[in-house]
């Protein structure tokens, strides 16, 4: 699908109301009056097509995730308004993320298809089982479901979902005028799904899309996590402090994909990155630090308790943070840990005050944040791709929409004068930018399974 | 929000795949490969927002819920397909169809009030309950609830929805990036609905929508649905063979919202009408005769059964309906009769073969179908407009696109002649088209309610 010689990066710009650092709403260069208007993601999008990225992307979740006194705490239901950026753009990828927990998968599946169709093939779904324990509350439900049993349902809906999304064969439509036969009925089928959480007879009620279904995309960093990615997964966004703990990622991954009889090279590990960037390294680090100085502490308490159920509000701002307050920073991925060893490891690694660990975590929530010079991005960019580290990177602006310009401006051009990153697309379509195959139905050619009414 | 002198006409382009017309599809004059394209839907409403129509409307329901082989069954997913018309429109209104039965209020509130965001105030929502008993076995459900039960829960999700999209006050947002304030959370409530059928906890997770919350729009004509519409509809589409009928659904209506301390002309009552026209009647009547010629009767027999329960296929296509197969004609509205009540009303005043029967229905699946030349479309719709039948039409054209356009074309110009129709639009949001006043939030002004964390 490429004719570029040699491996090329994948970029996304991931997506958020003022931009990744917590406090980018306070600063100048952002626009937080404009988060819940269409030109604003609209512009956003065409600034990353224009740069000839691989998609955006838009996290989500269904509750009021963090304390709205003191950030920018509201969001857009993701996939309308990516239908909505699909129409001002032609060849951006469209990546939204949706809850397996609290959907039904007929109407997530007909959300993501339509969206498909809407984008010609540029739609991608980031697959989540939601951590926040408050969408339970808003959903009816007495708790939120433990991790393995947000996993378990997690593969019966998707399961569940391409099967919806497959019941059209390829060639169902014939469109026969003069005979009057709009569909072979024999090549739609029902999903007839029937699984512990979840029953779903279809069949679906539109086409197969054009990508064949939507890019999977999957961030989950547990053990159920990445079980679940390498079996699911078409590209993973990952969150890594260092390179050695993202090539081991990378390699985990790769041989968990490849011991499931899948292509590792059709999954695609894309680890964030917020970068501060300016002339000088000293110059992004004082940005950095002009970002830092406007946080709020209590807002980052209140975060840093939601990652970690840890409360450290009762230690002196300027105190050293405890060594083993998080727990081990070692390789263990249970459940429920996962984002906690995080913090671990830069607790471990840095010996931060109270204070410190905050601005830490403020830039991105835990992914890794860099600040230097557009060589010095590049030169990180460049490393963790050419050394077992990434596919490419969910680039995450710490203020938006500057941030994101700076890095096409800068960056990129020095990318491109590497030769690993394209000048000019060469397919239509997400799957096509991600070099991923377009999938079989699988239900092409049985003419066994029943068919729609 | 009107300088116009006169009261005046609101109009809704329906929007059907390939045009209302069961055969529509297979006729020179529509466009079948287009219909999962969002260029087709957003060329259809420029059409309509040229012409000044108030909105366009979708139906909807989560089932494939005719039978593929001899129509354009498939459909998209309206709130999203709406997001993107939403992008390439300004002024248009954008009413999509959802079901309370199967969807969840935290997830349709977000959908709805993106839509409201990104059309910056244009979004509408025609609440349904679902009639296709196919739906049920697509969400794990044995069996699709009864009406009654339908009715029971859609009364709760309204009210928890409403809730949710209220639960910002209009003022929440303070945006003082000097005290690092974002939101006053004191004016951030939680839903706290608790019903039989759903719990919401709430806050909602974005701020009060353009339009305070998206137009509520019904459909029913049941007695269920009459009462539902008169408590919360704000518009409500209709189907109608004869004014008589429409007059005394009107009356009824009103006096049904007047009863329950609503201002009746906050209730807008649009019946559907499908027209045909020509610059000749004789033209007009040969074109629907081209379309009803292109009917499969093995499919105008699948949709009657759909509609009416009843199976006429054991009859001989040009015998006499049986009077009576359907029932009672009369005015009985119980849940299960609606629709199949007008079709017993055309066999009674009409005595049609099977075959006339249903090329009767293949128009509009019951709705009004109507031939004649603009003169004659003007007239009928002036005379229901002023005689206490309707306050505009929901406008169903036969085919799509050009059954829009030579509306828009021949007839909107006489009714602008007329007076009755606006030149301009006077407004920004769908409310305002409407002349509907924009509601407060039921927790302006209450400082007691528990609020955002």
């Amino acid at each position: 699908m490429s004719s570029q010689p040699t491996r090329q990066l994948h970029l996304n710009a991931f997506i958020y109301p003022a931009g990744h650092h917590e406090a980018a709403w306070r600063h100048p260069l952002t626009q937080p009056e404009r988060v819940f208007d269409a030109d604003y993601y609209q512009q956003i999008a065409k600034t990353a097509e224009a740069a000839k990225f691989d998609g955006i992307f838009f996290a989500d979740g269904p509750a009021l995730r963090s304390e709205a006194r003191y950030n920018a705490a509201g969001r857009l239901e993701p996939i309308a308004l990516l239908s909505s950026v699909a129409a001002a753009t032609d060849r951006i990828g469209l990546i939204a993320t949706a809850s397996t927990t609290y959907y039904e998968p007929y109407n997530l599946a007909r959300l993501f298809s339509t969206l498909d169709f809407l984008s010609q093939g540029r739609a991608g779904w980031n697959i989540v089982t939601t951590s926040s324990e408050a969408a339970a509350e808003n959903f009816g439900l007495p708790a939120h479901p433990d991790p393995s049993i947000r996993y378990e349902r997690a593969r019966e809906f998707v399961d569940a979902t391409v099967r919806l999304w497959d019941s059209w064969e390829d060639d169902a439509v014939v469109l026969d005028r003069d005979a009057g036969l709009y569909a072979d009925t024999d090549k739609i089928h029902r999903a007839e799904f029937v699984g512990k959480h979840l029953q779903v007879r279809g069949p679906f009620n539109a086409p197969r899309s054009p990508q064949g279904h939507p890019v999977l995309v999957q961030a989950g960093a547990s053990n159920d996590g990445r079980a679940f990615a390498a079996q699911y997964a078409e590209a993973i966004f990952t969150a890594h402090q260092t390179l050695d703990h993202a090539q081991a990622f990378y390699a985990d991954i790769r041989s968990r994909a490849k011991a499931l009889g899948r292509n590792p090279d059709h999954v695609k590990i894309l680890p964030g990155i917020s970068p501060f960037i300016a002339d000088t390294e000293r110059g992004a680090r004082e940005l950095e630090q002009e970002f830092n100085e406007l946080t709020v502490p209590a807002y980052g308490l209140f975060q840093l308790r939601g990652i970690t159920q840890v409360d450290l509000s009762e230690i002196d701002l300027d105190a050293s943070v405890p060594e083993d307050i998080f727990g081990d920073a070692g390789d263990v991925t249970d459940n429920k840990r996962s984002r906690k060893q995080v913090v671990a490891g830069i607790v471990a690694r840095e010996k931060p005050t109270v204070r410190q660990l905050l601005h830490r975590l403020a830039g991105a929530r835990g992914h890794r944040v860099v600040a230097g010079t557009p060589e010095q991005i590049a030169d990180t960019i460049e490393e963790w791709f050419t050394s077992g580290a990434a596919d490419g990177f969910n680039v995450m602006p710490p203020y938006y929409p500057g941030g994101l310009e700076v890095f096409t401006d800068t960056v990129v051009p020095l990318l491109r004068e590497r030769g690993i990153f394209r000048t000019e697309y060469t397919g239509t379509t997400l799957r096509e930018h991600l070099g991923l195959p377009r999938p079989a139905s699988q239900f092409a050619g049985d003419r066994v399974g029943s068919h729609a009414s």
